[in-house]
């Protein structure tokens, strides 16, 4: 953990100069609009430790593969998220001396504000160069939400005594990923271009040919008299402005930028429109660029905040949540995904991970439009052929499909084998994720049109992957990674084999469906996938009702995989803090031997299957898996708030809470320079909604509420969306409120009870925290 | 399977020409001397596929570590082995045309041919090239096994029409690795230096600072007009000798070379020296040193032969397998160890792997004297620091020592976790080398001046590595890949745990013998290792004493590991050939979840401690596991000989004594081409000796034969030495006959029973296939 940051219910502000603090910050001061994102690097020049990131979104790069060692079913190359060209870029020279923070003389009132009310980032600063000049600086940016082909970056400059400043606004091609495999280069620079207060860059990725065009125009005030070079090279455009400025006079240069790919233009007018963004951004001007900026984030707040009174760094944390998905992900776009760095660090690759159907579906099934998720789901059908071929380099046969772990254009992106080939529990999220979309929106009909493919796909990967056990006399997966990283190429994980087994019986039901009600679509799909059904399903039920999941009767729980008591049983409170955490202080095989837990496993198998289960049995578990693990992945502690709310341990729930929605403000796996931790944020919406506000739909496709509220707080509120539906719930230590905003009768199970809401009306009952104790 | 090569009893030979099977032929056609290496690679210029080596003894690069996916514990660096300066070259140019059979109208008569009884490479054909010059070329190379600093090459030409011809006498310093991490050149050359007739060239290994001088002088026969200039650059040194020759006129360049490295010479005088060698094989002229070369082989083969009747491709795979061994290791460097490579091929890296324990030892304890073994051991004994510090990095305390997989200077030089970090039955094959080595030289004095600390050290790793299993009320050892790589972090690997409890159980022993022998040697080693004996070895005891060893009773058979009988059983005759070898074929996961195997596992353990087991135990085991081996590596098809021939499957050994002598010669893998398995080499000589021959050396320490013969073979015979005296055993249909060629009287026990033989004389017994049975 590293707690720098003040505390505050809507901004994140980071106070004094740290260079050490700045890769972080670079990170949580992130900027995003759904098409372009932007880490808070600095405009002017910086020599210290950095991770420059600028990012448009489906851009990517096909990245040789790297290894030590060759296995055959690896990649060739993979899709790598792209450092796209530096368009922020501002050099600042005052008397022939670079603005450096790094290395001037001294840095006074550093104060940099992310104000996730507005969606802007400031900085201001008093630098004391080498040179003896001193100077107070402001800097603010945003990308526009309303725009999303437009940044601004607005930057003030008072000298206290009279200089030369030399302003170099620009944009720069001659940029380079910090993860690339071969030290590669992954851009061309195809043209560039500049005029008096304008610049413009085409650049085009190698091999994958996107292009993307950035043009800027600039505007300076605070004096008349300026004078204007253009300046150029192969992968350069910039101007540099001179001005003759007297002691405490505040220059001001406001530089508007395009920015358009050629995932939405066509190549030829691709600068045209670029240049266009920017200039119509100068026309309008900042101040009214900042005002739709203003309202655009006003009208997501008022749709998705969640308050809570009583607890600024709860409160903080989570906004900073919100703030971040909504930057990252708007669902206007089918080609897009929500990768697990967003806009805000390049490690892994990839933009597509379980992750979006574990994590980012139930946030988005509950707060957008039902597009949103059907968007998400017509991604992964749309990558279906890739996943039979991925499947079929792995051995499988006729049309059984395994998704890739990590991927882009539907090829998978990553290469370790114990990873890649064996972490195929995502093949039972993408199917679970069509289920859960059904279950939540009566959508029944998304079968027929794309589900149902998607199913008999997965359902065939699993029935040939498992295997019959002459010892067991039952069937079984070997060799496999379970969500648990921390154990590879295991034998029999439960959760695996209890997915693997639902997707194989869903899927009869699914074929059920449509056969029932959509019979000529039926057979336009057995044809298509060469169903042979009675055969097939009869091998899929087989293998489900047979199929091992492993049990402890001496512990009563059901156990992570075979073999797992025969570990050394310690708890991670047992643990140094110097050996947390253990990924950076341990070597592997300690941590594969060792029984520490990266993340729910067989926990997080009872959370999606939770109707299955009572009380006791969860509790059992969550008392048993709960203290092995150590929570190093960003998607644990979300799950064990969800399950400790659930059987009523609010200490724990609370714990995990501030877990998860901190995770990346207060750096407690100490990697928040690589990026934020996007996905697992949906999660922590998912620790107040269905953790605290105890909200499930089973089976039946009713909505239930259940709320509790850790000590804390005095009061929380959050906002859902069902069936299209808005209501709002308000928690506080005596009461739940309901408030619909809805134009039509909602209905509810509250504690257990039906409810039902008339259009605008608000229902207040008791809260009952002993509801599930 | 690829058979291109004539069966011969003495030479291997190539016959015809053909790009195709050229890499392959330049493994095979290697040549070596113990300090240095030479791939058959052509002398003229060759534009083909090509695996360009030359390798000089002890030299290697610290190659930066290359890895998809970090993982806590990898080495940083690891030596590799060193492509070295090109000192065979000879450029020919015919009319301005550069003589090169890729790219040739017409080649005829091609022949390559090793002879093994004189270490000779040489090559013969005739080219017709594109500007019509018809050639007759012969070549004959060797490396000096008198002189291990010289090399020679006489190379004729003969045109069928008059035309200029111009040799290109080279040493070439610009010469790249196929396997650098990162394109990286691993050498700097220091100096070149040219004369009309010489060549000379000072190199150094970058960042390990290895030097290695080349000089070369040349001569030339068969005209008397030639004209010579001299051409260098900062990487070459060379010569262009222009010759007008008449048709039908042979001419013949000789190059002398003297290659001399800094593990010998102090590096100032490194370049003299070489000139020295270079000077002195002239002075000498290539007749004189050809006859010592034969004299020299001809001592080695004396001593060391093995003759097969009535089977030339046994003969030939014998016999190639010692000329390999003892080019590549002469055991008179106690710096040098025998790489599973050794001087055919860059792959693998490092020199040093539990192949030198566990099959070279065994070899060398019957071939060579007792101090070639004794050096091989103190060499891991000068490692013990190391690998007292890789064990700490991976967790290990208090002088727990893990030696590395691969090393040539007791750092790691492997970078996958399943292997570094988890094959560790490497450290048993270690201690077990010790306790061979004593038990075939008595040598009891070595455990106090070396093997001790060893033991010590090792046996700590194993007390430590070991967990209590409380669900299994035993000790366990979680998370190893056994000899079998096909199976990666599994539990309780039988193997693993069988030479665990074994070096537990010997350390104790050690201790004991140490103490009351050396009892103040005992109390300076307890002082140095801060041994606690009593405590220690009471939790050493028990440790082995509760350790699980996995056991079916359903099939009566050692587990290989837990879970081994969930997988589908299938054997491997019924796999279709297109997917052999599966390590080519399948991806890696598929791999692992199969039941095959890649080489002896459970049945390693039974060759190692087969004293334990009764034949019964040994045929069942056999019978369940060999249908389950694929024998992918090439240490797997010996150790199946020998257990085949003990438990008197005559057939099945013979099988395996053809793939194991004859893997390189006919390529059962298809890899070849990156180099000869010269390690399991050694396995091939077991083969005959301990597995026809039936060789045994018991804890008892006496010398055990009970000798079979295949029913293809009319006699054969070999060669062992015990306690320095030498023995010849002959075995036909009917009889054995042993003969001593020691000094002093020599006992033995030939099929159970003792004999005594007296120096000199010869015993006769008739054989007893049945003596197993």
């Amino acid at each position: 953990m590293r707690q720098y940051l003040k505390q505050d219910e809507w901004r994140i502000i980071e106070e004094g100069f740290s260079p050490d603090h700045h890769k972080a910050s670079e990170s949580i001061f992130s900027l995003g609009n759904g098409q372009m994102g932007q880490r808070a690097n600095f405009e002017e020049a910086w020599s210290g430790p950095t991770l420059q990131g600028s990012y448009v979104a489906g851009v990517y790069y096909p990245d040789k593969t790297r290894v030590g060692w060759w296995k055959n079913g690896y990649p060739e190359y993979f899709a790598k998220v792209l450092n796209a060209p530096n368009w922020i870029g501002i050099d600042v020279n005052i008397d022939g001396e670079t603005l450096d923070l790094f290395k001037a003389d001294k840095v006074e009132d550093f104060r940099r504000i992310l104000d996730m009310r507005s969606g802007v980032l400031s900085r201001s600063f008093r630098v004391t160069l080498k040179n003896g000049n001193t100077l107070s600086v402001k800097s603010e940016r945003f990308l526009s939400m309303t725009r999303n082909e437009t940044g601004v970056v607005k930057y003030s400059v008072t000298p206290e005594k009279d200089c030369k400043i030399i302003f170099s606004p620009y944009i720069d091609g001659d940029v380079e990923n910090e993860d690339s495999n071969y030290d590669e280069k992954f851009w061309n620079i195809l043209k560039t271009d500049v005029d008096e207060g304008k610049g413009s860059l085409l650049s085009q990725t190698k091999k994958s040919d996107f292009q993307v065009a950035f043009a800027m125009e600039t505007e300076i005030s605070g004096i008349d008299n300026f004078d204007i070079q253009t300046v150029k090279n192969e992968t350069f455009a910039g101007n540099h402005i001179t001005i003759k400025a007297d002691k405490n006079q505040t220059i001001t240069l406001i530089k508007y930028v395009g920015v358009c790919s050629s995932l939405n233009h066509k190549p030829e007018e691709l600068t045209a429109a670029a240049k266009k963004q920017a200039s119509e951004a100068r026309l309008l001007g900042f101040k009214t660029l900042l005002e739709e900026q203003k309202q655009h984030w006003e009208n997501i707040w008022n749709l998705g905040d969640i308050k809570i009174k009583g607890d600024v760094a709860a409160q903080q944390g989570i906004r900073f949540n919100i703030f971040h998905l909504n930057q990252t992900y708007t669902g206007e776009d089918e080609r897009l995904n929500v990768g697990p760095k967003g806009f805000t660090g390049e490690k892994y690759g990839g933009t597509t991970y379980w992750d979006t159907e574990a994590y980012g579906i139930p946030f988005f099934l509950m707060t957008a439009p039902q597009k949103v998720v059907r968007n998400l789901l017509v991604y992964r059908y749309k990558h279906l052929q890739k996943a039979i071929e991925n499947a079929e380099k792995l051995g499988f046969t006729n049309g059984a499909a395994l998704y890739p772990m990590v991927t882009i254009n539907g090829e998978e992106c990553h290469n370790e084998w114990e990873i890649t080939f064996e972490e195929i529990h995502r093949n039972g999220a993408i199917a679970f994720a069509i289920y859960n979309y059904i279950r939540h929106t009566g959508d029944i009909k998304y079968l027929s049109e794309y589900g149902l493919e998607v199913l008999i796909g997965i359902a065939r990967f699993w029935s040939q992957r498992a295997t019959f056990s002459h010892d067991k006399k039952k069937f079984v997966i070997l060799g496999v990674t379970g969500p648990n990283e921390y154990e590879n190429n295991v034998n029999n994980n439960w959760y695996t084999n209890k997915i693997a087994q639902w997707c194989l019986n869903y899927a009869r039901e699914a074929i059920d469906i449509v056969r029932r009600n959509h019979p000529e679509r039926f057979d336009e799909i057995t044809e298509k996938v060469n169903l042979d059904t009675a055969t097939e399903t009869s091998v899929w039920k087989s293998v489900a009702t047979n199929l091992h999941l492993p049990y402890s009767k001496d512990q009563e729980v059901f156990l992570q995989q075979d073999g797992y008591l025969d570990k050394e049983q310690i708890t991670a409170d047992e643990l140094s803090p110097s050996v947390r955490p253990i990924n950076q202080h341990w070597s592997w095989d300690r941590i594969l031997r060792s029984c520490f837990i990266k993340q729910a496993d067989t926990l997080q198998g009872i959370y999606l299957f939770e109707e299955e289960f009572d009380t006791e049995t969860i509790r059992r578990n969550f008392a048993f898996y709960e203290p092995r693990t150590v929570h190093e992945s960003s998607l644990s502690p979300c799950v064990h708030n969800i399950l400790a709310a659930r059987i009523g341990n609010l200490d724990k729930a609370y714990q995990m809470y501030l877990r998860t929605s901190r995770l990346d403000i207060d750096d407690y796996n100490h990697e928040v320079h690589e990026g934020l931790h996007i996905t697992s944020m949906a999660g922590t919406w998912m620790s107040i909604v269905e953790g605290f506000g105890g909200k499930r739909v089973y089976k039946d496709g009713k909505l239930r509420l259940s709320p509790i509220i850790p000590g804390q707080w005095k009061e929380y509120a959050f906002k859902i969306r069902f069936h299209e539906k808005n209501l709002e719930v308000k928690v506080t230590q005596e009461e739940v409120e309901i408030c619909s905003h809805a134009d039509e009768k909602i209905s509810l199970i509250l504690y257990g009870n039906e409810i039902s809401l008339a259009p605008g009306k608000s229902i207040k009952e008791p809260i009952n925290v002993n509801y599930h104790a």
